[in-house]
């Protein structure tokens, strides 16, 4: 892997923003194995309240990276899915999930 | 790329620790161009605080992230750069890079 010249070139600033946060990143990773709804996306990523989910997911909306469809039902339903910008964002995101899993252990005794 | 089967093997809270903030990203992107002293890496990381850098510097020496050589000089001088765990750490974030450079302009415009 060829290293950068300069730093500059070398800001996770924007992709920060969806994965930097606690929920996002849950939600991003619950939205990639497949569309959820409302509330199986609360049961799965736990400790979210229903007003910081439905927060969230309308900022991820906004910035076009998750979608909503409304099912026209009693109550109606909404299902969230990954856009197709969402779904380069997961994928550009899995291999530091994949350097986690294999690096936890050891960096996760110190603290930080 | 093919979709996981669940969430349970997609946290990046591991990774998060390093990549989440925005000093200790910094930090990585500097060294990933290659070792840097003190001095130099206090003038290219913008913004942050020579206390907090040393914080920084030090956390991500204890979690066995980055390196440090002293060298025996007059006032002495430290060097930082990635450890091979580091490096890995850098690498598997460049493809957030990359994602970000490509869709700033489309996501940032909206507020998240």
């Amino acid at each position: 892997m060829v290293r950068r010249q300069s730093a500059a070139d070398c800001d996770l600033g924007v992709a920060r923003a969806f994965i930097g946060g606690r929920w996002k990143s849950a939600i991003l990773c619950e939205l990639y194995a497949g569309p959820v709804r409302f509330g199986e996306l609360r049961r799965r990523v736990r400790g979210v309240s229903e007003k910081v989910l439905f927060e969230q997911l309308r900022e991820l909306e906004a910035a076009g990276v998750v979608g909503r469809a409304v099912f026209d039902e009693v109550p109606p339903k909404e299902e969230y899915s990954l856009t197709p910008t969402g779904l380069t964002l997961a994928q550009a995101a899995h291999p530091l999930v994949e350097w986690g899993l294999r690096h936890a252990a050891q960096v996760s005794a110190e603290p930080h």
